[in-house]
């Protein structure tokens, strides 16, 4: 059976979410985060990094969310239309957002939150100043090129709904995590209608619910 | 034929080292980086994103290194040897390194360049406390983060000397970007030997030297 390593409250979520949308029998290990909010240590006696999720199957060890992903949809679901024929046009489609959305959308979301923490582990005297750095970089870098993401998902959807083209496939489960933590953390002054229906959409799905109540928690399904 | 649209001096270098290994035609289109450093608009022309490397080939428009690299291979490589057999056991290492290295490695280094220059960019005044705080982030996080990453290199390239298991594959040049630019940035009091014969061992194949002619200037081919 599929061992899946979860930290809580986590990106881990689509793992979970994925292999209900599979039916694959799992069970899952919780790790509860520190005071920090970091992952625990013992995390790491399970894959160096320290870093969730990560999945047992068998002999094999896996990490990164999207090679997960990717190994998930390969192995159990030959049949289970999450995965565009590898010879049409939008597999690339798919491959893309698989790769892009640990790769180019949640840097620019952690780095929204590592800016927004970091007045409040300065020492109190340096604070102000603290602040003011941090919401410079935002406004100058981050804001901007989250702006610029948000609008590419925004035009994506419009076209039929989904990340991939045609129907719900797993680069909209890839997707989910970054979408919802973005739409969480930015002030958005843009219209992303098609975002928003996005969200109320997969959360509509029984295997998402099913996640949600199997991994504890997952504060993001419950955002705006 | 290919198209490369590449950014100077970026981690569009392997794109081209990937096309030299798979001798593929190619034409490189050459971005100029700004005076601050980032990537010109002209690219949003080619890509809403911006980014550097997308490619063209023919009716195929694909950003993101991971997806594109792993298309080159799948299209053009099939006898290359690049890849693993889907079906052994090293393919999922493989498939985990391309995901890995721009979803897990490259924001550490992208932040370590951020927070160096961030006091930079501050008013004089306030730059003495600007660079405590950049130097308590990095000092608290960035540096044990990148101590754990580099020692799981050197693990996994103590192996065989190659990061896929067994033999030289298109992650090794997934991965050459981020180890070349980290190796560079990051003072390392660790053993890495392992990694320092990777970098000496890519940097003699042919197929980089030319890629590097060919791309104009990719500074950390003559890294330390």
């Amino acid at each position: 059976m599929i061992k899946v390593h979860y930290l809580g409250d986590s990106r881990a979520h689509r793992i979970l979410w994925l292999l209900e949308e599979l039916s694959v029998d799992y069970d899952v290990v919780v790790y509860k985060r520190g005071p920090d909010y970091l992952a625990p240590a013992s995390l790491k006696a399970i894959h160096p990094l320290g870093k969730s999720p990560i999945i047992e199957d068998g002999d094999l060890l896996l990490a990164e969310s999207g090679a997960i992903i990717d190994y998930l949809v390969e192995r159990y679901g030959k049949d289970a239309g999450l995965k565009p024929d590898t010879a049409s046009a939008s597999y690339w489609r798919y491959n893309y957002w698989l790769h892009y959305c640990e790769g180019s959308a949640m840097p620019l979301v952690t780095n929204k939150l590592l800016f927004e923490l970091l007045p409040s582990k300065t020492p109190f005297f340096v604070r102000p100043i603290a602040k003011l750095i941090c919401k410079g970089v935002m406004q100058k870098l981050i804001d901007p090129a989250f702006k610029d993401h948000i609008t590419h998902w925004n035009k994506e959807l419009c076209r039929d709904g989904w990340f991939a083209c045609g129907d719900f496939s797993a680069a909209d489960i890839a997707m989910s995590f970054v979408v919802e933590a973005a739409v969480e953390r930015f002030e958005i002054d843009l219209d992303i209608g098609a975002v928003r229906q996005f969200i109320d959409r997969i959360r509509t799905r029984p295997a998402y619910q099913c996640a949600v109540e199997r991994g504890g928690i997952y504060r993001l399904a419950n955002s705006k």
